[in-house]
């Protein structure tokens, strides 16, 4: 019998095999946010109670690609590529919660193990998809520039479907990268209990925020989106009605940790 | 506010998007199942606190290659393969608790993000990985024979490096497909609190068994296996002392759910 | 200065990084055959002269999908089933050359390097996809029996798109698997000039067949198809206008060379 | 009978099915270039007739990373990255012909099918195969920024297998990128006839340099390398002796063709 270690599981005697080393975790990467106005209440129908739509313009979403690497404490990971770099794309709201406004995200896709249960742990609902984001790039004919004109193409699959298409042209620099994903997050962590009966060992209100956020050259666009439908998705009933804008940003944050507001928990046995 | 729905997230109003659909989840496939001795004290080391070693050869491991066509009841995932073929790759010891003997599942590795999440609810410390094992054939000569002299290959690779590569060489008909992985299994199911302090929202010992297992074909044979070293893996430590034999077996098998036998959460909040 | 070895390239000082071992090359494997009539002009403007349409039926194409294991005379790729195991989806016509009759490959997309190669060897136009299969069962609710009423689904995906889905009904067994794929192929084996200025630097007609043919358990059964639209394919061109029946069947083949039938090549230089 | 157009296979009545578009293509990307001499006799062997070693430094080789966006001339590519990023490694030597010094490919692995076939295409030797670098950041901890101390990791596995890792340090800027792969290209071609009884439809050797060559931010520094074994490779006898020097640089460059030096043909039939 021994005490074992580790983060995640596979806990073992040396903590080694845990699936993702302790946090701190640190990013640095490139997002593109392309914010929108679908129908409130497409948003309001995925906040679970007591969660609430935000006050001011509930129906706004932002859809952002992440191209990260992302690394431990140790920072090895940085020099194995392999298990530092990974792409994301990911539908954030805003909503309220006791009164306050937080951002949440609805819907999110990610295609490496390690990133996928590290947004579990996080309360982000992560599935595997494939992600594409065009590169800026500095010299040749091969990519656009961060200049006004500047094209990029950004894409979605999963399960052999292609789930989201969208197209951003820089028109000038911009202070900020929208407003929707700006708030600390508010996601719900849920681990249904063994018996599969419908009950939850688990179901938490969470909140977290990064630390030693730093932003990098920052650029803002007109965009054009497409959500497709899958028998295993819902991206559909978010359909833009109206397109805000859209913003490219260089970014980099760590992470070690949240905040739990709320936990209903199974009974201890 | 919503009462979302769906057995796992992304939970919404119709519960479509859930990473998972409600179980029962059924499974039908083939397993390769290499049983050998290695150090007791390395599987000792790998249970943690109550569970304790097997009375009995507390040294024997299987490691079990399963090529799977999986669904839920509306076995609308049979027809849309992309969503129901897996293969994984697990590492299995016996153990006891409470004065009762199971089978352990120490590592895991598999090939798609519902099969790995899906195993997490159950237990199993799933990662992806790479994994490969050898199909008999019935006509033509790129494949054995499930007959004497039928050669298999398996093989299991992550982060870009290969861990295990196994032989498997049929001597005959068995009716069993080994001793180790033939209890019920007792897991942990651990979820970090997102304070990511140490601590555990819920640290649970589950136990469980399918229903209406069937069985085909079954084989033993003689093996070999090789494992390797990784950064994040500790398969090394497990090297084979002893090699007991090794069974290849059809096998059909449904899950609805297991037992908690021990629960142990962080306060409600 | 060496004399390389190798089948393919890289060629070496002993031949072992060849991307292809010489042949022969064993196959054993399962196929799903879908054939229909499509427009005779579609297919019809898909042969190069002097390759015309075949007398009879000439809009009938057959979508056919193969999951397979293939090796070398040396058969160690299948006990490392990563250099053994791919899937395929290919589209044959039958065409006239020369006053005889031949199957014809159109279009074909395989999920392995070395089989895509192999092919550009033989004529075949692939492409990289991700291809999926039902797999037949015989223990367990997760697929179908190879009995009447058993359903099976067929994928095919590139550039995360999805190409073609299909559905296959088991309704009895049968002696053949349809008459489209039945003949020896006559493919193009096209290099363009380094020059790349429209030129060939070797424009062939050949032909093939494989040799110690096997097959195994053969059925018929109804079908659904449905073709999908993408920037780089016109498989939409090729819509059914009636279907005329699915066969699964187990086949295995062996292939050690062609017979150049044509050659126009550019002068030596 | 049609007249199929096309630059590559599958040729059709519109050519919009090709496998590669005609060129030119453009390609913008980054190379992490590591130079260093191995026993020139592993560089000869690989050298085929009237192939010669360099006059000078004939055991000096490269192994080059290149993480690219590449499109046609109708740039629809860049808009749709699935279709235009890609990675790949290869390993360049030296070597003279008629008098004259080339660069020349020995080995070659890409992540993409349109990238391997291009390759082909230009006598380059390509497998698939899993690339990976590390990318500077500009924000965040998760990655070297472009100045003196930051480190890169880069890799490659083929078959499941790690076949190179290495290291890599920037020390301070750099005029050149290194002087193996800088002369104009010297590659084979081979196309080995249908037939598959060793003789070749054709044998080439042509040259080929890119246009519009752009370069941007170039660093060098100190590096380290690991090659290993595989079953179907022969890294390991391209050992180093002794390291030189390594360069990260950002690349822009078109191609539109090459030239044929000589033309070994099969005879027209």
């Amino acid at each position: 019998m021994a005490d074992v270690e580790g983060f995640l599981f596979p806990r073992t005697a040396t903590g080694a095999s845990s699936l993702l080393p302790a946090p701190p975790w640190h990013y640095s990467g490139v997002t593109l946010t392309l914010e929108y106005r679908t129908d409130p209440a497409a948003v309001a129908e995925l906040l679970p109670h007591p969660v609430e739509p935000a006050d001011d313009d509930p129906g706004a979403v932002a859809v952002i690609w992440a191209d990260w690497q992302s690394c431990s404490d140790s920072f090895e990971e940085i020099v194995d590529p392999v298990r530092s770099q990974y792409l994301e794309v990911f539908v954030v709201a805003r909503c309220k919660y006791r009164g306050q406004h937080y951002s949440r995200c609805l819907y999110i896709w990610v295609d490496r193990d390690y990133a996928m249960v590290r947004g579990h742990h996080q309360g982000y609902p992560k599935k595997l998809g494939s992600v594409h984001l065009t590169r800026p790039v500095t010299v040749g004919k091969a990519g656009p520039r961060l200049e006004p004109g500047g094209r990029f193409g950004a894409t979605l699959a999963a399960y052999d479907r292609r789930l989201i298409e969208a197209g951003f042209t820089i028109t000038g620099t911009s202070e900020s990268a929208g407003f929707v994903n700006a708030l600390p997050m508010l996601h719900n962590r849920w681990m249904p209990a063994i018996e599969s009966d419908g009950s939850d060992s688990v179901d938490e209100l969470v909140t977290m925020s990064g630390y030693d956020a730093e932003v990098g050259r920052t650029f803002t666009g007109e965009f054009d989106i497409r959500l497709f439908d899958s028998p295993v998705e819902e991206l559909t009933r978010l359909q833009p009605r109206e397109l805000i804008a859209g913003y490219w940003r260089e970014v980099g944050v760590s992470w070690r940790g949240g905040t739990t507001l709320e936990r209903r928990v199974a009974p201890p046995m």
